[in-house]
């Protein structure tokens, strides 16, 4: 955590890679120091400088390092099952009605994005509250409805993240570690095209919302109750063996969930013809998964919240305007910058002109050391990074300079049966000067149109630079230095 | 094809890997020669250089190269799919009562191993034909049973192989290229354990393979019907982009056929308990899809038959005593030598002395280029070839060294998504002095107990020896050499 230092033979004493700080004690010494051309730690800007010196060396550093080591070892030892899927306003610590939930840091309708407000109109149809996008969009603006993050309630929500009331969520809970007992939600995944988690609310949208509802859920919920909990971490881990990294691929996921479900839902449902709708529905999205790899990494990072030294990053979320993180030691409190561009592929008839910037909370999956940081797991698409299946490894390999540890549950095969890098450390991204690597959806900007293509994206650098000031003085008012 | 000649600067002139007489152009020219030290082609064996340089140069090498070329063209072209269920005895070939096929070449009762005669009694028993083991085994010295390969009904069969005439078969049919309507055959996988393919037959051995006849065939049957052809190609196209290699690695190709096969399931079978219990034992047994892996491989290869010159290998098989292969040029002639024992872990309690030597036409999968030759794509079994993913992407380059082409349809993203390499050479494995490479399970070498490891195994070089020298034989006679 101290930058690289090395002695070379016949060389100079000392190459120095990273805070300039470091390299005062040889030169101090008289060794004649190389320092060589890289990005700076912390941009090079003096004030962070000085906090990441004051957060990397000392007592404090120690603090903060073990409260690390604590959180990361609770999020190790969460065993996230699924358990059920319930109605919304039923099982959503804070849900009402006329509440809806979205995806990111809080966010007003005036100052949301063309998705979110998409999905927020359909939302308000799907609940039998307008019966158009006119009367929708009035309804909206005029107050009557109240938005609030899904992170707020235990939630998540894969792009624009909408929870209406009436909506059913998978119900997650952990059952292993000091949090046993920890509850999160996610709605049912809608499949791929027009759908309302990219802004899109025509009448097939709606009606295929109202098919999770009153078919697909009910069905699955019963399926569940026969086999009992589901434990996603087990399923997480072989689909990490399968070519899935989690996030942007989930085929894996949702084969191995599909099999399990599948003689249950023939059981527990007499209409077979409907039991075999709900089987083909699962069968024709492969990143049904994903709606419940989110909630199962919101369930490892609650395990990790409760350190009030620790400098691990707990959520990574967006609501199309703004991306905002929290930490592991102030949890609920969002340091936020500008939403960012997704450097994607496009749909044929799209380009980036096209796409909104960044948008959902389906960055918890790299928060909790998968998606994106599983890179090399997925070498399926690889083009995201380059193309060849080196460029995978790369990037995962990268990521492990700016986390401070490794899942060994989840195992990447072509990285040695590695862990997936894990628990970033918002010191480690400052000193590093590199950004996690977030796999993602891309929505059209505009309401009403949906997916337009996918790729890779980083967070905003305010939000770190942020966090790191705020942990700076949460660490001194917490554990002054001894003087 | 002429081993491998560099100019290197600075240092000999040319530095010679390969046949001593492709040297002999720049020696006479002059050029300083340097030979390095590595495997002799054709093992050195003076008769069998000579047969190589023949087959390996001149019109002839011609010839067969591009008989090679149109057989390889017309696998790549196969299209095999899924299309029914059936009772061996209307649908395979030449079945009839009291004929029982084998995996690998013919052999007599006398000569059988253990595991195919624990299978042979096992047959017998499910069939009605014995009563006990002990009746069994004397109707079956009695030669009341006649045996033949399952080969020589287009059919293949894991392990001992066994099909009895009431036993269920998978159909596959090739619906394109010039062989299409080509059909080959497979039993249903029975799982792990204590199973007859393994030379088990105690009641609950029995007792599933009627389970398997009375319900499981009969539903996915109906299912098959309701959805139509699955193509096979494809399904494991994509199941090798998730972690399975089609012979010792199942999980994905299961899991997706099941996802293409459960709605119908549902919908085709009135009994929900009944289509509940087969889809559950479908999901318990993560090697469900080798038995269409197998016969996918076959029908491949069964394309690439009828070319009088080629050199191409057609046939792996075992039957635990023997192993036999058949070149493409002369389709139905076994080139034979002893079965080998096979390089493995094993499950506890058992070790290498507990091992029957290689068994089953499951190699059918390797000679068809995938198995052991897409090692580098499932990396999940890589103990098997030493532990390490670059092991597995090893295991997979080697193979290119004795086969003719690759299979692009089969891409193995690992290795920058080249195809799985295809098409064994028998020239190029004496040339390369390099075999084939096989993943396998192993069986106890006494009737009635079961698997007791999985691992590596090669053919016995007499096989490969001995389709050399016919295929010189045969090449002198249909294309003499001109004088």
């Amino acid at each position: 955590m101290s930058g690289t230092t090395a002695l070379l033979e016949g060389g100079p004493d000392v190459v120095h890679l990273g805070l300039d700080a470091v390299a005062q004690a040889p030169r101090a010494s008289g060794a004649q120091v190389t320092t060589v051309d890289f990005r700076p730690p912390a941009g090079g800007d003096p004030r962070r400088v000085a906090l990441l010196s004051q957060l990397l060396s000392g007592p404090a550093a120690r603090e903060v390092d073990a409260a690390n080591a604590r959180a990361l070892s609770r999020l190790l030892a969460s065993r996230p099952h699924l358990v059920g899927i319930g109605t919304a306003r039923d099982v959503v610590p804070g849900m009402a009605d006329g509440l809806f939930l979205h995806a990111g840091p809080p966010v007003s309708w005036e100052r949301m994005c063309g998705p979110l407000r998409g999905a927020v109109l359909g939302g308000l149809m799907y609940e039998g509250l307008a019966a158009d996008a006119a009367e929708a969009e009035r309804l909206a603006a005029s107050g009557a409805v109240r938005f609030d993050p899904c992170h707020h309630h235990d939630a998540v929500g894969p792009m624009a993240g909408l929870v209406t009331p009436s909506m059913p969520v998978f119900v997650v809970e952990d059952r292993g570690g000091e949090r046993a007992g920890t509850r999160t939600y996610c709605t049912l995944n809608e499949g791929l095209g027009k759908v309302l988690r990219y802004g899109a609310f025509s009448a097939e949208v709606i009606a295929r919302l109202r098919f999770l509802r009153d078919e697909l859920a009910p069905v699955l919920a019963a399926a569940l109750a026969l086999r009992g909990p589901i434990d996603l971490r087990t399923l997480m881990a072989q689909a990490l063996q399968m070519g899935d990294e989690g996030h942007n691929r989930n085929r894996a996921g949702t084969s191995l969930l599909f099999r399990e479900l599948a003689p249950s839902v023939v059981r527990a449902t007499e209409d077979r013809e409907k039991a075999a709708r709900v089987l083909s529905f699962v069968n024709g999205n492969d990143h049904f998964f994903l709606n419940l790899s989110m909630p199962m990494g919101k369930c490892m990072l609650k395990a990790a919240e409760g350190e009030p030294l620790s400098s691990l990053v707990s959520v990574m979320a967006r609501n199309g305007t703004d991306f905002g993180i929290q930490l592991a030691s102030m949890p609920g409190r969002w340091f936020t910058g500008p939403a960012q561009m997704v450097r994607g592929l496009y749909f044929p008839g799209f380009t980036a002109a096209d796409a909104n910037p960044d948008i959902g909370d389906s960055a918890i999956t790299e928060t909790a050391g998968f998606g994106g940081f599983a890179m090399a797991a997925a070498p399926a698409i690889v083009q995201f990074v380059g193309g060849t299946a080196e460029d995978a490894l790369a990037a995962t390999r990268s990521m492990r300079r700016i986390t401070v540890g490794a899942n060994a549950g989840f195992a990447i095969p072509a990285l040695g049966f590695a862990g997936t890098p894990t628990g970033i450390d918002v010191r480690l991204v400052e000193e590093a000067n590199l950004l996690p690597q977030i796999n993602t959806g891309i929505a059209h900007k505009e309401p009403g149109v949906g997916q337009v293509g996918a790729g890779l994206v980083n967070p905003p650098w305010e939000a770190f630079h942020e966090a790191l000031a705020a942990l700076a003085e949460h660490v001194r008012a917490l554990a002054p230095a001894p003087r």
